[in-house]
């Protein structure tokens, strides 16, 4: 099976999918700004989402799980600059009269709408301002996907989009996707969205272990600045327009598995790597941990060490912050059997620290990924974890006054 | 009960306790630097010790845990500089080489000393510079206690000190305390220590759970950047001489209980507002929780949001980061019950945000301590924690070059 890989595949580069964005007026406005987008499937999709596990959850979320569980969804309508969260009842009509809104445009019914919102927490939504831009917004099936990547975006610094390719029997299936920022980004208290179209026919029980597995692996293990949201959403459409026999275990389910992984761990670490103020993606891999769990535990207590994210902006081989950090996830260790690399270069071998040339070890961290590889000696299981440095930037972004 | 304070006190305050320091040579050298320190009580202490929960834990918290087990402390030596952590036997073989040479200056035996240390990990300890300092530290009754705090600072920016005098029976007793800094700051990826001590008469198994009861809602409650570090050790030594009825329950227990209590919070909350870069101390408190578990949880978890003590610092109102916060750290809430106030100023109610002059918001917040109190509603469990703004300044301090 051979995996064909488009950087910058767009959301409509699977068969029978439109998209278009609008500017409505709920961000700050700017020349290219757009902050409406819509996503149209050429019929009733297979779907499958994940959503955000914070107890406080924004209305779309509420919603998108509603109109999951009674229909099948044809569009997908997302808002940036305000996230209908934390405005107690109101949030919820609010994001059924989107939907309906949405419903009345594409002639379809509301239950068959998912609604995505990102922004700041405790505004309401200006219902007249969505309805004139659900209003406004053009789908086609070329350039409509690019703007629907750059309307979703807040303060990420460039959009997010990636399409894999393969071939399932005599077709070809594409699985696309779109994401922004995890951090929750200043002014707009922002959001992990991703949203991921395949024209695979598939099996809804696969569709959904597919998504789950790969989340796993991608969105759950990246971290920005510890602080989940209340709106993140991953939701994965599929038409069944590249016309294969249907998708639901075996090589099929394999292959989709290792091209929605792909494309989720490509958006995954483009969100770490833009993290606010970031300018390092840094990638943290624990092996020989005894049990799965504690290998991902360690790996995102690690990458998510603020000190280690300090370090790593000063380009700082301050390697003890790795190992305090290892020490605090509660996970399984032995200290007399810890080996640590920055990069390909060893810092500690049996719990010992290995002498090192201070230069080399700056000029392996000028590199844009900065990888540290820990390895417990414990047992079998490996996990790898995302997140960007932590700059002054960073701190000047998220201090700024809401408006 | 009438409880004294006095917020300059030393460790040398309580009775038949003396205290020094000295400039050995493991800190950077400056006018006024102080990097090793030496406590001696009168005799034999009844004592009680509370250490990291890091699974990789330094040599001298080891040390300490042996001593405590095998002997009554009559002395505590501590250096900043160097944690002696991560450095493999050597470490435990250097913090008994350590114990040795105090208890050779004071004709003590080994198990007799504690041992603390602070600074950067990997690093082995000089045992040369180490010896000359010991064999230089004179300790007195008077000006040593406040240079013992001097010596023990690493990024604070001010030695942490204060004392608590209270009457039993006839006798006044005495407890003091003096900590550093809970940043794990560059280039001493540094450590909370508190080392307190009491001229009380007082049985070991209840000055365990004294210390234990104000630990737990002070030191523990306090977060700077969440990184816990291999070396946190918190001491209370108890020497007698204030001649009282030996303390062990009722009366007298509580209001020892009161005065370690208090001087353990004064001492958190210095660390908290001393924080590396700090402009502000913030408090956190929960109210109305299920459980106790729940409103400590809650409590911290919410001090501790990066993008709330980013918000702090930019003295902006944007609360939504508090309700986000509380969201994610997974105790019972009811959203439609929350309540949040900033200083006295109420903003959300019932679920529902409550307008509010942005202004007069901003102002509040330019004090140099701001409050969160969040009522669930749910119970009657409270808890507070405490932290500090996030500011450039910490970025800037922990990006530097380790050398």
């Amino acid at each position: 099976m051979t995996s064909q890989v488009i950087p910058d595949g767009s959301i409509v580069t699977p068969k029978g999918f439109r998209a278009g964005a609008t500017y409505a007026g709920l961000k700050k406005p700017g020349a290219d700004t757009l902050d409406m987008a819509l996503l149209v499937a050429s019929g009733p999709c297979i779907a499958a989402g994940v959503f955000t596990e914070n107890r406080v959850v924004a209305a779309p979320v509420v919603l998108c799980k509603e109109h999951l569980s009674l229909a099948r969804p044809w569009a997908i309508i997302v808002n940036a600059g305000i996230a209908n969260a934390a405005v107690g009842h109101q949030g919820l009509l609010d994001a059924r009269e989107t939907a309906r809104l949405v419903a009345d445009k594409l002639g379809c019914a509301p239950t068959e709408v998912l609604v995505g919102s990102t922004g700041v927490i405790g505004v309401e939504l200006p219902m007249g301002i969505m309805a004139r831009g659900i209003g406004d917004i053009e789908v086609d099936a070329v350039e409509g996907g690019h703007r629907f990547a750059r309307a979703i975006m807040t303060t990420d610094t460039r959009p997010k989009e990636i399409a894999v390719s393969f071939p399932i029997g005599n077709q070809i299936v594409t699985v696309a996707g779109v994401a922004k920022g995890a951090g929750m980004i200043h002014p707009n208290m922002a959001t992990m969205l991703a949203f991921l179209t395949t024209d695979a026919a598939v099996d809804e029980a696969c569709l959904d272990r597919v998504l789950r597995n790969a989340v796993d692996v991608s969105f759950n293990m990246i971290t920005v600045d510890g602080d989940t949201s209340t709106n993140d959403t991953v939701l994965l459409l599929a038409n069944g327009q590249a016309d294969n026999r249907s998708i639901g275990g075996g090589e099929p389910e394999a292959a989709l598995q290792e091209a929605v992984t792909m494309v989720c761990t490509a958006l995954a670490k483009a969100i770490a790597a833009d993290g606010e103020g970031a300018t390092t993606l840094i990638e943290v891999t624990v092996e020989g941990a005894l049990t799965l769990e504690d290998a991902r535990i360690a790996a995102r207590t690690v990458a998510g060490s603020t000190l280690l994210k300090a370090a790593v902006y000063g380009r700082d081989p301050n390697w003890g912050r790795a190992i305090a950090a290892l020490g605090r996830s509660g996970v399984e260790i032995d200290p007399q059997r810890l080996a640590l690399y920055i990069n390909e270069m060893c810092v500690l071998d049996e719990g010992k620290p290995i002498p090192f040339f201070k230069d080399a070890a700056v000029a392996t961290m000028r590199q844009p990924e900065v990888r540290f590889t820990l390895r417990l000696g414990l047992g079998d299981e490996s996990a790898t974890a995302w997140s960007c440095d932590l700059t002054e930037e960073y701190v000047r972004i998220n201090s700024d006054y809401t408006s």
